[in-house]
């Protein structure tokens, strides 16, 4: 309604609430500018937090950027990054609203999405219950792999889709409001890994989460590359975070679209089990094999 | 209405609309542990995004913040700064909704606020008219003078509230929603400066601005601590930014009640005019006197 130029900016917010999220993106720790182009740090910028709006079943609406950028970086990487944070936004019919820029030694993104709800609930974290099935949307370990693959060097063509996937996650935007009609009972977005996300998803709704191995898939790509590095391709599917893919529950029974495949069921306890191979409570740093 | 532990906020926009505004703030650029407290600075950095909101006519409704900490940051540091937030916040009846921390070599606070139009139209930067008075509302130079202070080591009791004033803005919140209740046509937040600010208003209205530099109020205090620094109050008034007073036009004829000061007039032209004293067409970088 009204963008940048003025103090701030005006936007929709038709059903009345807004939902908002915010996250800080550093040079070095982020994203690196030798792996990444700048179109592709705007595109993954904004991925992230259009993904976590798309996780509470809503529709990404707009974002604002805070920008802290060097005194010698060129206008054209500039150019590059405003070009992708626009690109990713166009996938879900959002825009950039506005923003603020500062000088600063190493790049920093400051970035908040906001989005609309559409008249149906949020879909919360903690609304998970003993008998529901556990569904994904989106793929798993490919941006992990694609960072394995970079931190080796290992660069060529034949993994391209694996370091792309690093550099570019495709979240699965419209299946978070179709997880909202669909009537998921809790939902988040992986950006931590897998088993870890449903980690939150299992304490938030005192709830155990069990997911069958079979059930998730090994693409051949990271079979392949895990074969090149010597590691475990399901550890990345299980592990890996930065996909932004979709995990929800559902009441058991549900018809799902293809876009969601079911790999679990919620039960009593608490925790997350991976059958007959993983036990883990907690996040990244408890999980064992 | 769901706040921070979730992947994004759900906040209530009864007005059908979201004013929203961003700042980047790094450490060292906009502030420095050995000058402000980690309240002081949780303050600072609020205020200043509130009093967007507030210059947009809007009422500030929350913030989310991302946070980049050193490793080495004590908890109580934190523990000050989110104090600082939640207590300016609280000025105005808002909340902090959310957030997202990471590790970082300096403190960077990246903020978001957002805040509702209560069914007003938004005032913007580019409404004033030929015939308007200009006035202000709030604090001038105060910060500024307190910078000055800082910066050549004089930070003795006498100049207290001037120091004061450069840790901990006083935004005059409530004259944003107030004067789009009185009808003013342009309003700006006054954070780079009385005369650059008034420029932005000139130029997105295609109008010359004249400002009354008797009209001015320069306070004992900044005269004083000018006397110690051999320094121009007057000019800490006109060209001191981060005080986030509120300077608006309204109709000629207008009765404003005492928050706010008629110092000017809109003419038709281009530029702003200090009557008499300086002329200044762009920002702070043409600033003549």
């Amino acid at each position: 309604m009204l963008g940048p130029g003025d103090d701030a900016a005006v936007l929709r917010a038709p059903d009345g609430r807004v939902v908002v999220t915010t996250d800080l993106l550093l040079e070095g720790r982020h994203f690196r500018r030798d792996w990444s182009s700048a179109y592709d740090i705007g595109r993954k910028a904004a991925a992230q937090n259009l993904a976590d709006v798309a996780a509470m079943g809503a529709d990404p609406t707009a974002l604002v950027v805070g920008l802290g950028l060097p005194a010698d970086l060129p206008a054209e990487w500039l150019d590059g990054l405003t070009d992708g944070f626009g690109d990713e936004c166009a996938l879900v019919g959002a825009s950039v609203a506005g923003g603020d820029i500062t000088r600063s030694e190493q790049i920093v993104l400051g970035v908040t999405a906001l989005g609309d709800l559409g008249g149906r609930a949020p879909v919360t974290r903690s609304g998970a219950r003993p008998g529901d099935v556990v569904a994904i949307a989106g793929r798993l370990g490919y941006a992990a792999a694609g960072l394995a693959l970079l931190l080796a060097g290992r660069t060529g063509e034949a993994f391209q889709e694996l370091t792309d996937a690093h550099r570019r996650p495709r979240p699965p935007y419209a299946c978070g409001p179709g997880a909202a009609v669909l009537g998921a009972t809790a939902m988040a977005d992986v950006s931590d890994g897998l088993v870890q996300d449903l980690g939150h998803i299992a304490a938030a709704g005192g709830v155990r989460v069990e997911v069958d191995p079979d059930a998730l898939e090994v693409p051949a790509e990271l079979t392949a590359a895990a074969a090149e590095l010597g590691e475990d391709p399901l550890r990345w599917v299980l592990t890996g975070g930065e996909d932004h893919a979709l995990v929800a529950s559902y009441p058991a029974g549900v018809r799902l679209p293809p876009e969601w495949r079911v790999i679990g069921r919620v039960t009593d306890g608490e925790g997350v089990q991976v059958t007959g191979r993983v036990e883990a409570r907690g996040g990244w740093d408890h999980f064992r094999d």
